[in-house]
């Protein structure tokens, strides 16, 4: 077979034009217990029902597969972050909405994140929730490790949070129902996926 | 806002119902020029025109970004495949038909690729040309490199390539045309991909 040189790579335009909407990253950021996972698998829900092509993406999906290498220091949890982000990129690049939820508690690591997405193609959006609201919840218990002692440099407790200085969206989860912080989402990715 | 507990998270045969198609990783192994990016591209293409969801995943692809910490030592090469295996599993699992094109050349890093993929949803595609052939092509003058010493443990000159002992399916690349392979893998992808 002769090798062929052109670049017959389909365009991001063709698949926005099939798609009805451009591929977009849509980082979720917040503390454990700010309610990222139950916003992102709503809202991931509701586009697939619009009729969109979507992709949720959190840290347990990464875990077990992709970052299942990595543990828990500081450098490691930087490192799944990174990998989260250039895997959101991967999914924007293939036209479909991806859903990103992770705590990524440092300013520069979300810069990143937004700088290999393609250009203009990543919302960030912060689940704002005062730590002791997400720590009464604790869905998975990990606050209570933490206070322990047992979870080393857990984020809010022993590690910082960062908060996003300019997010493009902020949801304050402790006074909207997930109903109304959907809605919210929703409209946000509607004007930013347009085609 | 009150946390759901409840698992939201959109069902494969529903993406499938969708789609039209079920999510599927064909994973392309052959030696550098056996034609796996020239066969990944043209039938990504064709699919899209096909009207199904496709997305075409390669070493420059991931070398660029996801990859960019791994150098070139066998360790690093192992690592870099993992995580192909493993992103294109995700590509998979969010209903796409996830064209995976790299040399691969280990069985068990192909057999782990497979494994990590959703049930019977991964396709062994083995793109086999004689070593001459594919060095004579050179199409990015590595073979050339790799005879100088250049680039180390290079596969086919100084490093093993272990051919799959039973793919999926087997396109003789040197005897076939581009569009003769191309048709093959399509009729073999739409019995895999049915719903």
């Amino acid at each position: 077979m002769v090798l062929n040189t052109q670049d017959s790579r389909l365009t991001a335009a063709l698949r926005a034009k099939r798609n009805g909407h451009v591929g977009l990253v849509v980082w979720l950021t917040g503390l454990s217990g700010s309610g990222k996972s139950t916003l992102a698998s709503a809202v991931e829900l509701e586009l697939f029902n619009q009729g969109k092509q979507v992709f949720m993406l959190d840290g347990d999906h990464l875990r077990g597969g992709l970052c299942s290498d990595l543990g828990f220091s500081p450098e490691a949890r930087k490192e799944n972050v990174r990998r989260a982000g250039e895997v959101a990129a991967l999914f924007a690049e293939a036209g479909l909405l991806c859903i990103a939820a992770f705590i990524s508690p440092y300013r520069s690591e979300r810069a990143l994140a937004r700088r290999v997405a393609p250009e203009k193609r990543f919302l960030e959006v912060y689940l704002n929730a005062p730590l002791a609201v997400c720590e009464k919840r604790d869905p998975k218990g990990l606050y209570a490790r933490a206070r322990t002692g047992e979870l080393k440099q857990f984020t809010g407790v022993s590690a910082p949070y960062e908060p996003p200085e300019h997010p493009d969206l902020e949801l304050r989860t402790d006074r909207f129902s997930v109903t109304q912080c959907v809605d919210l989402l929703l409209d946000k990715i509607g004007q930013f996926s347009l085609t």
